[in-house]
């Protein structure tokens, strides 16, 4: 039995969508229990009948979705549904963590809570994009967690996300490439320049070259490294604009009659677009390189959203990953 | 007068479009002059009959548009289209360049040749980017002449690119915004964390603070100032994303009968959105800090897009932004 940490409390749409989503995960997976973090009398306003692999974890505090210092928030709150799962994750109690909540926080509780495995230089988190290609997905390694990066991370970050998506997302020879501002070997600042050297020397990853921001959702590889700084303005860039040009399309559409009629025969056709389009189908983004798997689900996450971080969840602790990620850098190392 | 060098070699319909937006330009402009630079022969294919103020400059080489190493190319190519026009702008023979050739050979052409205003401490490449508000437009500064930044340059930046939005593009008061992985003071790394305090501490400059990449296109701001190597990265994904929607969109809707029906009923209102968010409306990107005018046309720019640089090109030389940049940098320093 798998024993899954989900902070009840995290996301735009708690502790509702978060206990739907445990719910939709015990049924379709027997091999898991859920622990639900969070206020006891919150949850249970939202739990339809009581569920023997569905557990309440009483916390007290809840960590706000808008905290500006994520390392003091930890401190703070440490009595909060995130800490304690993380907590806990750390003793052994659960196997892994799910959050939706506060993306800063979700990585400074699994950086100094869960902590880093002493081989990983820096914790890197690794969401799964949607792509324009019909069931590809591209995981971006680092979205966030290490702004200040050195080569040494970047190279870190190609071996253990081709780990992940090796195991967790069951990719063959996962795809490597490194995000930079042209497709050339020598472009980039010193820091892309090194790292690729690095990377390129690593037989064990399948590295393809630079790649450049246009391509982020072609789904032309597997992988995109990036710093953890470079990384997150791209990853927003290209949902903010993918947002931006839907909400364009839409104000034209409800702009005019013939739009009105057009958006109406196209319905189905648009919706297929949005849920091709959905991060939500996909599930979270893993936090790599910590002691126990941390899914960081979408803040703006539903039930779906919630059982498929789980799901990955699940799939992360059955692979073993964390070990695997351990193992593969300690052989680098001797 | 205005002398207007254009690189009638440069870009992937050269030298078609730009001899037939250098038509467009002296119908639209009397009081400019534009010389074409490039080999004499192929431009005279395209001239329809002679204009007074259309003259070809002569020149045997082109640099290609897939070069690997700029600043070899322009050692290399010293009789291109390119290299000629950069080298009569520096000798005051020409009042400013307009090409749409290979964007590293321009900036390369343009630091090393029309070379750096000694008050800049680095070159920047201000785009002009569409945004999905009706008629606004936001310039991005820098998209990508200088990699590996410094502090300084971007507070330069903010300064030379709050010049050319008032004076080039009439915006009174332009707001500017720091490309950022978080809206709150603090964010980033050491790099954007000083950048933050030199702007602000500018009042000539209208500081909003930081901007995260998800709302590049949104339209919020005027200027968004960045590295070069991370606006790069975002104006790609910006430009590959919205690119990518709109590819996906067409496979979807040409994949079956009633999406071929309601895109028939849409075509006159996905016309408007393409054009609303097409880049060659607005013309070029401005090499910010050389010692004159410098503006990079789209490398797909049509006569459209060519006529609209020149365009730019002519209020930057009639404002004299150059001397303005130079002077706000100066006063600064004293």
């Amino acid at each position: 039995m798998f024993k899954i940490g989900l902070d009840a409390m995290g996301g735009d749409f708690a502790p509702e969508q978060p206990v739907l989503g445990a719910y939709e995960a015990v049924e379709k997976f027997n091999d898991i229990e859920i622990l639900l973090y969070g206020q006891a009398d919150e949850i249970k306003k939202y739990m339809k009948e009581p569920h023997e692999r569905i557990k309440i974890v009483h916390c007290e505090e809840v960590i706000p979705m808008d905290i500006k210092d994520p390392a003091m928030a930890i401190r703070k709150y440490k009595d909060s549904s995130m800490v304690r799962a993380c907590k806990d994750a750390k003793a052994g109690e659960i196997d892994a963590v799910v959050s939706a909540g506060a993306t800063g926080a979700l990585i400074a509780a699994g950086t100094l809570v869960v902590k880093r495995l002493k081989e990983v230089e820096r914790p890197a988190l690794a969401p799964v994009m949607p792509t324009i290609k019909a069931n590809k997905y591209t995981i971006l390694c680092d979205a966030g967690a290490t702004s200040e990066a050195k080569p040494q991370y970047l190279y870190q970050n190609a071996k253990i996300a081709s780990i992940y998506a090796k195991e967790v997302l069951h990719i063959q020879n996962p795809s490597v490439a490194l995000l930079n501002i042209g497709t050339e070997e020598g472009k980039g600042t010193d820091l892309q320049k090194e790292a690729f050297k690095l990377i390129q020397a690593d037989s064990s990853i399948n590295f393809v070259g630079n790649m450049e921001g246009k391509t982020m959702i072609s789904g032309e590889v597997d992988i995109i490294v990036a710093d953890g700084y470079s990384g997150n303005i791209a990853l927003k860039a290209v949902e903010g604009t993918s947002k931006s040009v839907f909400s364009l399309l839409k104000e034209e559409l409800m702009s005019s009659t013939r739009g009105k009629v057009g958006a109406l025969i196209l319905k189905p056709i648009f919706s297929r677009i949005k849920k091709r389009m959905d991060a939500s189908e996909v599930g979270g983004a893993m936090l790599l390189g910590v002691t126990a798997p941390v899914i960081k689900a979408h803040g703006s996450s539903d039930s779906l959203a919630i059982m498929n971080a789980i799901r990955q969840a699940r799939e992360a602790v059955s692979q073993d990953v964390v070990n695997k990620i351990s193992q593969a850098l300690r052989e680098n190392v001797e």
